[in-house]
């Protein structure tokens, strides 16, 4: 049963989502499709990256994501397809699948290339429907990896999420705000067991991780271990985000100090 | 052909509901997913509980309705599976199942506890992801129901949507504002039949119901028996929303004569 | 394997569009649902035609097309189902599939009146989901189209999407405003092939089409072949849109002039 996402910044309002649907499903009417999101901010490459990084790992082997962010529609920018984590990767290649490459032990990329993939009638502005969906759906049925297209040589990559980690601190940022207004920054959860830790936050300094986004008093800000691995900062009973203090790329810093260990050795 | 549907306040924007598709269709590939809705009001347990309420009757028996509507998330509530009319309800312990309990003549409810449908990690922040997106894929799979955990010996209940009805007079309120700007009461239209009535709603005064949206003059306001089962306040080609003084929980009064009983005797 | 699509103005805040699923999902468990929209704007029929006419033809066979977009419901209009394309369209009869038929070198249109094929309890506001939604399940599991009910003898009908075609130019209009704030109009891009173009929108003048929406500097207005096989006027990096200049129904007139045909003369 092959499994399709759909990673858009098309919005819901339109029919180009339900086109692209329509597509799929003419070459694989057993598909199931899943959409990821359709809200991608505008042309926002890093955000979808995010979006994909969050969730592929949820996906059974075989998936096929298909992500249509691609502010370069109509240039010369190639189409990839890539395989990793036993999963498979189609859109354009300005970085939309940079962050789940950083984590691959191995991966394969190449162009889509192959005309027998495409619709017959080839559009300049659509090629999500024209060229990616039908790719995706021929992906989804066993379709062989080697003949989508020759190997990709170079491809765009964004910058890494990774934090700069020093020793008594860690310098990050936000890298996504959700629908509720949590600011995820990109540090690890992980890089912060077993130490005290002193958030800073823009104008915030916040004592601590808490363990429930309403462990505080209703309108405070706390720092918590999120869902996607990362610590986020989070406001009790209401929206951490406060443009243009608290938003994307606000940078974070995190004090540490290892009271833990001490404690530990103390008992 | 199983059927599993969800209702978040998660919106649209992120990849939550996605990865809580992807987590089910691992476990049960063949599930058919049914977004009812991902935009309760945050932590809208009320307006969420009418959702599935007005919606549960319509699907097929051994639906499995997911519910992730969690002011309490992280906090001690616990997680509810819930088998009532044929079909399965799960989400956490907090009232979300109240309105659908009231119309079960018979239910058994049971805690989420057997870690073995657990995904491996568990978070403290997406349950949701980590508990209840197995589980409901497991019980789509025919897992068995005792097995999920021990019986819920006293469970979270929400007011009865009832009005308070009296002999010529029906006192109730507005329990959900659709997209439309309908505002949806408690008062079951059966109630209303066979007499002549007066609607007091807010400011309003409304005599008679009407049998369609568009029955009075453009801007006009109208009580109508809605699709749901409730009577309705509606504007013609408008919206009747208005708050403060026509909105969510806006008090509601009838006022009843046997009008129709007497013409009856009449004949 | 039965391809359903969805059309309507419900928006997606309530459960309405669950409870239709819930239905089809009740006669076909197998139906592979699609949504195209349930964002038109409310009671937009032009803006459904044309998305249904966008979308209908990267759909398979057999595919059935359900719009509710019904500014008469509970008026004496009534229900079609319309055979064209090898697809089935149902809506109410209030010019939902004009462009699609004006397409057609033939169809079958009839109103949708077997009993047979509704819910049993009919209620006067939400005939998508009692009549519509159980009509489509049918016709997706090869129900006789000749029983679902009479031949509809004259059909509403909407202007013809075709703009005025004189000597040396065009004079058409905006049709449809996508979420990216493009104006797509009523003039093929076909009609433009082999001749240099002026196009006056409102207060604009556009020298000739671009070939991707980047193609001028950020900030600047193109007309450019859109997707759907109409022009569109875009803004580079921005919204086109703006109210009441460039908008819905604004007048589009292009002036062309053979210089292609000229210039290949001349070679």
């Amino acid at each position: 049963m092959a499994i399709i996402t759909l990673t858009t910044d098309f919005g819901r309002r339109d029919h180009y989502v339900g086109v692209m649907k329509g597509v799929i499903r003419k070459f694989n009417p057993a598909a199931q499709i899943v959409d990821l999101t359709h809200e991608v901010p505008p042309q926002g490459v890093t955000q979808a990256a995010f979006v994909l990084y969050s969730t592929f790992r949820y996906f059974q082997e075989g998936t096929v994501h298909l992500a249509v962010v691609d502010p370069g529609v109509g240039s010369s920018r190639e189409i990839l397809v890539v395989r990793a984590h036993r999963q498979f990767f189609i859109g354009p290649d300005n970085g939309l699948f940079s962050y789940i490459l950083d984590e691959a032990d191995s991966f394969e990329a190449r162009y889509v290339k192959n005309k027998g993939l495409f619709l017959p009638a080839i559009s300049s502005t659509f090629q999500g429907r024209d060229i990616m969906a039908p790719a995706a759906a021929r992906l989804s049925l066993g379709f062989k990896f080697k003949k989508i297209g020759p190997l990709a040589e170079k491809i765009v990559r964004l910058t890494p999420i990774a934090p700069v980690i020093e020793d008594d601190s860690i310098r990050g940022r936000v890298i996504y705000v959700d629908y509720f207004g949590n600011l995820i920054t990109n540090i690890p959860s992980l890089a912060l067991t077993g130490f005290q830790t002193t958030v800073i936050a823009g104008p915030l300094t916040i004592a601590g991780l808490s363990s429930s986004y309403n462990a505080v008093e209703p309108g405070n800000y706390l720092a918590i271990a999120g869902s996607s691995g990362f610590m986020e900062i989070a406001r009790s009973m209401g929206r951490a985000e406060s443009p243009p203090d608290l938003g994307l790329n606000t940078e974070i810093i995190i004090k540490k100090s290892k009271y833990h260990e001490r404690k530990l050795k103390a008992n």
